[in-house]
């Protein structure tokens, strides 16, 4: 039976992670089972196996894998008459990009955005440290961090374009049917479903519409998700 | 026979459009031979058949087509046989985002910081045209678009990251050897290289690394076109 350790908020059906949201999906891409451990940042020593500090991180019988990109390779290479998760070979160095550019380029801003409802709905054991980690790394408060969103959001939409244009021109970014690239962006708006009232995207946006078919896949896997309340 | 129409400068073998370059490699990529016509803005009528006014356009037999994605969308289709310029269905799905985030977030800043070396060794009869068009897109002369370019390569430089982390990680893009998605970037590269002495990379960059790989490709197609003297 697959583990999977992922970040809870508040209850423990609170999934909030973008990458834990990859991985996720991934599993069930493959059609795959795994049981879900909730966790929290300040558990750090549940997952010391892995000799890091950070979910995702699944268990495979005795073998521990951490990090979303390596665990989606390590799914591929173990599951490989599954439905895969690149496309071939190709589909698997070209999904690298994905990796790197949506972490970087429309994740982060996501979350910073977000950064204060994040913090309110933590589990009480988490917010002191989540407060403190975060305000050194941004180097003003969560309050200040958020302060200007409503400005912000606007100069993020149009930093969007050339990922609506892709969703204008096909249903998703693999094609007809969604890849492990999908599930890279998907999982930042997952994170903000779970935490944040904030709208991201306008209703027309042709990402929105994308975002719907990520939401209807596997039986509404992620529709079904707990909520932002 | 195929004919490609391609952008020249002051010489008509100074190449210099990004997207003729993705064409070009594309072609050598697939094995076939086309005729480079040289073409300049101002003979938007020697390319009247295709409704437009731009470059490249491919000529086979009675067809001619425009726009670079939809040249190597059929280039692809007619040659199913010759090496695949995206790896299949999967890669062609995901090589959408290169063209629609390349061409907006790391093509269009390099034209910028070059905008005044690119008119400098364009064909005379070219750039009164591109001068005025230029500057009414930009709000600005063509000087001003470039006087503060030292500054502005810095932060340009940082936003390669994303581009950087994925070829430490792999030789190309494609992975083990290229595919479009690397003509797509490189094409940027070789319109600096043909009209700019601008140095848009540091040498230990592990994109310039890539760049040196990219200018090795069929013979040295790319390494042995006119330079910026």
């Amino acid at each position: 039976l697959l583990k999977l350790y992922e970040l809870a908020g508040a209850e423990d059906d609170r999934l909030f992670s973008p990458f834990c949201w990859r991985i996720r999906l991934a599993l069930a891409h493959k059609g795959l089972v795994a049981e879900t451990i909730p966790w929290r940042f300040t558990e750090k020593d549940r997952i010391a196996p892995t000799g890091q500090g950070r979910v995702p991180v699944l268990v495979d019988g005795d073998r521990w894998i951490a990090d979303s990109w390596v665990i989606a390779e390590y799914l591929e290479a173990q599951y490989p008459d599954r439905p895969s998760l690149f496309g071939g070979a190709s589909g698997h160095a070209l999904s690298r990009l994905y990796n790197e550019f949506v972490t970087e380029a429309v994740q982060f801003p996501i979350l910073w955005m977000i950064i204060r409802d994040i913090w309110s709905h933590l589990h009480p054991r988490d917010q002191a440290y989540f407060r403190n980690s975060r305000e050194q790394r941004l180097g003003m408060s969560l309050e200040e961090a958020v302060a200007d969103r409503d400005l912000r959001v606007k100069t993020y939409r149009r930093s969007l374009d050339p990922l609506r244009r892709v969703v204008e021109a096909q249903r998703f970014f693999g094609g007809d049917a969604p890849l492990y690239a999908d599930y890279i962006l998907f999982g930042a708006f997952m994170t903000a479903r779970a935490m944040s009232p904030f709208s991201l995207l306008e209703a027309d946006d042709p990402i929105a519409s994308w975002r719907e078919r990520m939401l209807d896949l596997y039986q509404g896997l992620a529709r079904n998700a707990r909520l932002c309340s």
